[in-house]
């Protein structure tokens, strides 16, 4: 039974209230694409919002948009200029592809591209669906030591690369990161992979912080009710010394002050989690010891290395899948996501091989 | 008759109310310090904030402190172990000297060590005054061809050299530069001098901005009551884009504000100018926008590149200087400087030459 | 009369010994391609070794290929996805445009991806004639009071501007500039924009140093006969210490050995200029004060930040042409560059324009 | 029994033939320094060249020079100004102390300040002896759950670390070393630790290729004789691409061609072993590749990131101690380290202590 005549069950958004899953056809590469059989696609706290929001910020759901960023499949078709890739290949899926040779992209900063294609965030598609076509440029085969959802992970991992190589972590570095969640802990993971001597994660939660345990924190701590400065001096009192490098997952306010407070003069604080517009912070503390304050905006330039990563098994990341779902009950998996149980569910859409 | 025989009048700060001139005994240089005589400082909105109100943040004045780090003089006496300078030679004045080899000094930050010496930051004395040593490391040689105030203005200038070394401006960038006082012009020197293509200098008084054109400003806007969004477009609109690096120089919030969303994504927001404790920022804007926020703490390693660009007409800082006072005059000095008026006051230290 | 209906002449060097101009079909632009009408193409040293010699290194003319590679035009018919050039704009085209989006793309180093076109580079055809078509995103909008030639300038200028920037230039440096041809003088004219304070020129031909005493050169140096370690001690000599940078434009051995010994520990030398296969340098020379070797290939992310360089007139190129000739008269053209007469040879392309 | 009663024995190496070991008076700390009591010295290829030939290029050994700069001790005295270390911690020793804050300790690269002192370089006295003293900013103190030998360790650590800093290595890199002994090894330690996903080791020794394997080469190559370009093409195989980073240990003119080769487009050799004085090198092969060549010149700012690693059991230098001899027997360890028996060779200056 030859792709073609397949339809393409996919989980989609309207821009109403419906969240269904809907057939598609399958879509046809053109000279530069691959046609991918998917095989698992982790949920994002992203996907979650768009299906329960329908927006993002200025990002808004206008027509029924598919879920799924974060995915691993098969090549089972190549377009016609397309040499490195041929069917049958295991590859792992860069969701922001560029659209065209911008300023951004030449400079190696595509992420920045305001016209890049990403999956999943309106008007583009996502992958989760049995088939799905995309630039061949950002597939990348995967070794055969690299599981499917090794591959499926990289997303979240980059998100980690990225936060990790914007703060300039280096060997022996003492790393602050706020958030036990799934970017905390790849943020974790990633800094002791670049050299990290120490790191502590903290979090609201006891149970997110006996992972970041598990996975490899040196030092976790438990937030209740203390004040920014308090916990900066906490951060010191465990490390014996500010930490060089703050990596804060949570945008929640009091925690990126606190983290301008914890920062090591010289050092720096990337902001990864997001969070309301306008947020007051302690510019002059920072400004004074020179902490440098960087945001980051998804990823660039990490797959490659996260594939060397991978298969040399410099890092594991298997930790962090916790559920899977077969695509067919992909709601199912959604709501799990929502309630915040677990860390990272997986949906398998490969009827016929739902392994890792 | 020898240098020893002479009483030296500084221009210090007490604790009290008292503002006073008074005699100080000629001090010894140690044995890797040099006594120079002095011959021009520049009077600096700290030394003025000092001599008002006896503290900036945490730094107090506790006891009779002498004001000035903004200068330059004549080598009188060196240490037994100097090698460098002799008897004669002119020099520009470093005021922070590193005490210790910590940490920061190791790596090339000496400006953040926290235990540096630094002229007329208490406790440390400052240089406005007949004969003041100092170490000889930190005070560099004078080549003919510039001037004793020119040799004094490097210190306002490190401040922009640091500004546009840390925000990376290099050939071809557009800059924005808040505020068209001493720092925001010699940021906007700098800015030039480092290849920048075009810089808008922003400000609330015309006249400072036609000085600001009048040193090599491409562009001036005046803000009077525009939103930081309103003054972002205008920036972009003088341009053509966005400017690449922003060096705030007023430390008032909306200007910050208007700072980050000025940036182009992928720059660099300096602040330089410092304001209250707490700043409400558009963080998010920021960050998915990947506009980094960097302080600048004083200066580091300024004052050899600032003397080469100097000796080879590089870079004007003459027309800065707006004002003249013997030292005897000082108190009429600091109350010009207090009102205002003009740009830079220069306190001439050598009653036998009144001389640039 | 549209474009259409006319012939294309083009320079073209044939894999034997024809060096002819021929007709060509005037080409169609693709779907992100601009056709353009040719102005103003400079003659490179490449050009007039493939003319002469129809090979350099591993590149081998095996058919006839059109000539030239700096170059300037205006743009007469846009691709159907080209949205930010229109025809009648007036562009600089930037010969290399990558054809795939790989690895050294994806991190803004596009001129080490070994499938780049790249303009009179066997097989890619240049631009030496009546019209030609070219990537749009590679096709720069040249500002009003940005003219054809320096248009086409920029094309050497960017090595110079990839030069000083892989060698880190920066405010008050001393450079040391071997090589007084087209490109030790855009390294020279570049290095001051970035804030050099002091260059040294040298080369063998008194005429060629002479030019960059014109352009801007703070000492000349002319070589007879002096060993590498003698070039070094006169260029420490002309600027009271070594030079942090050295920028090598000849290829010869002896030059690289005095870069080597003339350069500041903890500098840089880059090498532009390209000899024999195998070079003899006193390494341990290099490596022990921690001289970096860099070479460039090409230049990448220039013609932005040239154009914003001319349109400011912060850089001056207009002395660089010292020739300028008909289409009709290339070969003319030609025989006058081989003989090495001047600077730059300008080849003007449009029969109704021969303006500069 | 004070430590003033002592005598001091020391093994040095006098200008002429005589190489001894002898008794100093125990040496009285200044304000800056302490005294140490001698636990562990690492016996270096220089040392046992310093003793057998009593120079090293410019370096000549004019007096007795004691020999040892790998080392840790206890303090048993502090000077009047030292305020970080107190009589009895445990501290390893960075032997290269500046003496003065000259322009390149400004900057934060201090090993190439050409008045540092520096252990066992003539004419600096080293400290394998029982009694030493040292600038307390270059003595660290050792957390208890690092050992003396960890201690002595971090000097061939330190020389690893500047090598792979300097290289740039990162996260999933490919690495070439090229050369297995002491310093090959450590430069693959440190690879790994900054997140090298694999490491090719080369060598002409089937027995230090297998220390290689055991302290984690992922590939090793021994040479018999290969051209350089044939080993080139053997890395590539092993790796599957050519490695980003090439660090070469040997110093040998065809190991230092092979990495030139060997080396991916837009990466860097790093050149830490030291040859003859000129080199034959393919340096446009090099230069149109964009490869940097890069020496390192000793290190800085690499013992608190060793201290780091050591103490989070990040990296395990242990394996490399092979021999150990008591102070008394110091002759016949370099004896044994002049056959280039095993790999590192310790020597126990504390009589009451010969634990590692």
């Amino acid at each position: 039974m030859g792709v073609e005549n397949l339809a393409c069950p996919c989980l989609t958004r309207l821009q109403a209230k419906t969240r269904s899953q809907e057939n598609y056809p399958i879509p046809e590469p053109g000279p530069n694409e691959v046609l991918l059989k998917m095989h698992s696609v982790g949920i994002c706290g992203s996907d979650v919002h768009y299906w329960q929001h329908g927006r993002i910020g200025n990002f808004v759901v206008k027509k029924p948009m598919v879920l799924g960023h974060e995915a691993s499949g098969t090549v089972v078709k190549v377009g016609s200029l397309v040499t490195h890739l041929k069917p049958g290949d295991r590859v792992a899926i860069e969701p922001g592809a560029p659209r065209e040779s911008d300023e951004f992209c030449k400079i190696g900063r595509y992420n920045l591209s305001p016209t890049i294609f990403f999956c999943a965030t309106p008007p583009d598609d996502g992958n989760l669906c049995r088939f799905y076509k995309h630039n061949s440029n950002f597939c990348y085969k995967l070794p055969d030591n690299v599981t499917f959802e090794e591959g499926a992970l990289i997303e979240p991992l980059s998100v980690g690369i990225h936060a990790c190589r914007r703060a300039g972590v280096t060997l022996g570095n003492k790393v602050f990161v706020c958030g036990a969640g799934p970017i905390g802990l790849v943020s974790l993971l990633v800094a002791k992979a670049m050299g990290a001597a120490q790191v502590v994660v903290s979090d609201l939660s006891a149970a997110r912080l006996s992972k970041a345990k598990e996975v490899g924190a040196d030092f976790i701590l438990q937030i209740s009710n203390e004040s920014p400065q308090e916990i900066a001096n906490q951060v010191e009192g465990l490390l014996g010394c500010k930490p060089e490098v703050t990596i804060e997952c949570t945008g929640v306010e009091a925690s990126i002050q606190a983290g301008i407070y914890a920062t090591h003069s010289g050092g720096t604080l990337v902001l990864v989690g997001l969070g309301s517009e306008m947020t007051s912070v302690p510019l002059v503390h920072a400004a004074t010891r020179e902490v440098d304050i960087k945001g980051v905006f998804r990823y660039c330039n990490t797959w490659p290395m996260a594939i060397s990563m991978l298969a040399s098994k410099s890092v594991n990341v298997k930790p962090l899948v916790t559920h899977r779902f077969p695509l067919e009950k992909a709601l199912e998996a959604f709501e799990t996501s929502k309630k915040g149980l677990g860390l990272k569910v997986m949906i398998k859409c490969d009827p016929n091989d739902q392994n890792p």
